[in-house]
């Protein structure tokens, strides 16, 4: 199956360094300190984790696929023992607090490990991301004994999460949702079917936390009818011992990819009930969710550069040990001589770049956000997560689906076969763009909640950084130019995109996609802008002063000029919903 | 598995119109009364065996696959029952001469007929294409008794046909086939091992004809040392008896999707060498080859367009019929009315529409260049039609791609499950930038063949007719002023590149794909221009006019401006050469 996924230790750490700095972590006391201190440690240790123990993993579990039977879902052979050596050496932990047995890391550095998980084996990485995300969800909703009874096991990797939203009449509607919480004595008793839910049940541990969005009796129908309840597989006893609960997994998908995660329909209370406790405020579910679902939102976002990395390897590799033609001399030619698998391997290498860029950089913001400095500083870092998020999302899943699909394409024939290891990539890339939210809903999340609600005060400060590092670039380069014509642009189509909306209720979902690429296409200069003005300076050696210069050119010429395209559909919005008849369908 | 695929037969009548008019064959004597004559009833006749037969198996052949024991490859249950009733239909012989028993009917109406095969199920679509190409090479380079004993059941359909190009060694590079035929009296003897060949052997039939590209003794090492050979699995003796030949398929492959076709890795000569009959001279093996790849090519390029109606059509149904959400009155909602859902519908809509467009362009003209009209007129539809093949082959397939990927998005989460159809389009789409000559082959054969060879003749030519078509809706409509401008784009481009690749050598190959892009957005405007214009004409219906004129402003809006990006992806081609060294891969 080829070589184990090699992190790219030297491109994570040029990262981790460029998102701190834009993002403002390192004027935080004692943060930046910790991530140098800890930083190459961590990675290494998770890198020798990624190669050696998920990466072999990855076709096998995929070959192999989870089963179900009377006494729940096996995992694919060898994934329980690769759990085991995860939680053993501490990596579920890795941003939780000391107080919970955590190493209290930054997000940061969390979003690099992550994003290794994701690279070598992302069904596997699926779960632990989960259980990360529950624990903060406990953590900003939950206090007392709930809290101390399922915190620490989250933290540790003993316990894992699900998060369980999906029914099969309410998809992105969320407000359609039926499973139902009924009162019972200080406790719940939850009724309903779910589908959907990721590593809803399995063999590696022994305890499975599902967060459930559920209604109470007499709550109004929409959204705020619905509360969120912690429903463990098993009810911890105070003295520890697990007695089981009312739910269980009653069927498995069949997917087109991370077929080694078991994607379950799960049944809730098909006897007396199964027992929740709940999470925040009655009829405040939706908000306790975000808490865990914005969480997953970046780790999807993050993950998928994982993916785009993982299939730059692999194509690069085998670009560089495929043998075809020869060159002038007679001499066999290795593939990656030949102009257009040299310009397929580079757009595979800037964009994943640039996604990587703008994850960390929504990671380190989030860091800034939790830091103990001046509540307006953590304010404006939290806006610039927010309105990161969505973007990082959906850009960076597109993203390896096209990094993706150009790994396919330089393999040739060998990329269609099973046995390669990127024809996975390509089929595990696509659930990106759909899951933890589609795609459509990141860019109505990014239009409506983070550009037309705050008056585009949280974009323009986007777009001032951007501007600032076309600025600094332009001494030298001739492209920034248009990075700044592009900011110009994006600033005043949403500036007319604030006034239409207003009087057109439907603008905003039909030109949420192209604004969103459009708004990732810019953001992706940027990274590459502050990637070319650091290699520039004092810091940087000549190889990798040109690999960033050149890396840089590259995205302006064949990447950025997409924004063109965008911001004609963005225009043609209006026309969009007037001009199309249903009939032409 | 869902409704069955319904053939548009609707739009498959305007498109062959459309493309008899563009193409010329309306003026030829004979032809357009023939297809008028005949249309409707093979269309109908095509499209109930495409949803009676064909399409109910393409879920199940793909979760069968092919299977091989020592009697050979057995085909998924039902496709031997369906390939007899396809030939006993007379499908196989539709375009074969009349001398042969076929119907002689133009390529352009056989076009139709084969988009119905590659969208209901394109694995069993590939075995038939393959005997009709097989065909026509036996037809232009054989005489005589050979062709005698292999035309007539080739063109029934009784025995098919293989292409045995590809070797471990020898991919995109065919000078490297090691492959060897040795003279043995009036025949050959081969000895070889070939790769990923297509139906190289199964069930369907008594024989199978494979094409064979080997090298003769003392034969020169590069293309000029390839000779083409036919290699029956069985021989055919005069008295009709089959005996068996000395080949056998030696391995399957697994593959992401067309998993009903067998890609086999065939063996010949393991005993006392595989016997074979020269196509052609000796060491014009390619030259006679191609007569079969550029029907495969062209057939590919149509079975994408398949895909692409059929990734539509799913997507359509799907979205009228999903409820999510609901409308100002409270009523449920379908999804279609969600504006970025028609979004993606009209994006597939309107790419399917001009894939169609430019494959039964480029078939019209073939049928024109084999009429019997005067030489100078065939000339130029011979010239039209070689460069319309790479561009139907390279754009349908990666339209195809596309297209089925937003069928998944539109889906959803139901999109990425196994039960889904979709979920196969998606994967089987994907081999068509890959297999008859990768997509970059195209690209490359396009620019260096097709474009700079004769000096720019054929592609003015093209972008003449474009302008025309612009010009004759620029009265009614704005957008045909940016296919203008984009047609003097592409002239000031094919001529700089012209200059300057006399110099630079590796240039074609560095913007060869997206100059291929362009042109073919451009021509896809140029086949909505035609479409409009038509429906404008005294023969359009109102609502077809609407569709018309609205389908191609959204082409105009959505898809026509990707053009100006890769433009500068040309522009930026000699420096993508000159600027990234290697190692900043």
């Amino acid at each position: 199956m080829g070589r184990p996924y090699e992190a790219p230790l030297e491109a994570m750490h040029a990262a981790l360094d460029q998102a701190a700095r834009s993002a403002g972590l390192t004027g935080v006391p004692g943060c930046a300190a910790t991530v140098a201190e800890v930083e190459d440690a961590v990675l290494q240790s998770a890198a020798r984790i990624a190669r050696e123990v998920l990466s072999p993993l990855n076709h096998r579990g995929d070959a192999a696929g989870c089963r179900l039977d009377g006494r729940g879902v096996a995992t694919p052979a060898g994934f329980r023992e690769a759990y085991q050596r995860f939680c053993a050496d501490g990596w579920p932990a890795l941003a939780a607090p000391q107080s919970l047995g955590g190493q209290a890391l930054p997000m940061l550095l969390g979003a690099a490990v992550t994003e290794m998980w994701g690279a070598a084996n992302l069904a596997f990485a699926m779960c632990p991301e989960a259980a990360v995300g529950a624990l903060e969800a406990l953590r900003a909703h939950v206090t007392g004994e709930l809290l101390e009874r399922y915190a620490r096991p989250l933290a540790s990797g003993a316990w894992t999460a699900a998060m369980a939203m999906t029914e099969p009449q309410a998809g992105s509607d969320l407000a359609a949702i039926r499973t139902l919480a009924r009162p019972d004595g200080t406790a719940w008793r939850l009724t309903g079917r779910k589908i959907f839910i990721s590593w809803g049940d399995h063999d590696l541990s022994d305890n499975i936390v599902h967060l459930v969005l559920a209604r109470t009796p007499d709550a109004p129908p929409s959204v705020r009818g619905l509360s969120l309840f912690l429903v463990p597989k098993r009810v911890p006893a105070a003295d520890g011992d697990l007695a089981p609960n009312d739910l269980r997994a009653i069927s498995l998908e069949h997917k087109m990819g991370i077929r080694a995660s078991p994607t379950c329909v799960m049944a809730y209370g098909e006897r007396e009930g199964a027992r929740g406790w709940l999470v925040g405020p009655v009829g405040g579910g939706i908000d306790c969710m975000f808490t865990m679902m914005n969480h997953m939102r970046l780790g999807v976002g993050v993950h998928s550069t994982g993916l785009a990395e993982r299939a730059f390897q692999l194509a690069r590799a085998y670009a560089q040990e495929r043998l075809q033609g020869r060159d002038r001399a007679g001499a066999p030619r290795a593939i990656i001589e030949h102009a257009d698998v040299r310009r397929m391997l580079l757009t595979m290498k800037v964009l994943t770049h640039a996604a990587r860029g703008l994850a960390y950089t929504a990671a380190a913001a989030l860091d800034v956000a939790g830091a103990d400095i001046e509540p307006a500083a953590r304010a404006r870092a939290l806006e610039r997560a927010s309105l990161l998020t969505p973007l990082v999302k959906a850009w960076c899943t597109d993203t390896a689906v096209e990094v993706a699909s150009l790994g396919v394409q330089v393999h040739g024939g060998a990329g269609y076969i099973v046995e390669s290891e990127i024809e996975q990539v390509y089929r595990d890339a696509r659930i990106g763009p759909i899951f933890e939210g589609t795609n459509f809903i990141q860019a109505q999340d990014l239009i409506v909640r983070k550009v037309l609600r705050d008056g585009g005060a949280a974009l323009a400060a986007l777009l001032a950084d951007i501007e600032a590092s076309a600025h600094a670039l332009a001494a030298q380069e001739e492209w920034p130019r248009r990075l700044l014509a592009e900011c110009g642009e994006l600033r005043q189509a949403a500036a007319a995109l604030s006034a239409a909306s207003a009087r057109e209720s439907e603008l905003a979902g039909a030109v949420a996609q192209p604004f969103l690429q459009w708004l990732a296409v810019v953001a992706g200069g940027w990274q590459w802008a502050l990637s070319a003005h650091a290699a520039a300076g004092a810091a940087g050696t000549e190889p990798s002063r040109r690999a960033a210069r050149d890396g840089a050119r590259f995205y302006a010429a064949h990447i950025l000029p997409r924004a063109r395209a965008h911001a004609t559909q963005v225009a043609a919005g209006a026309r969009l919903l007037a001009g199309t008849e249903r009939a032409s369908l």
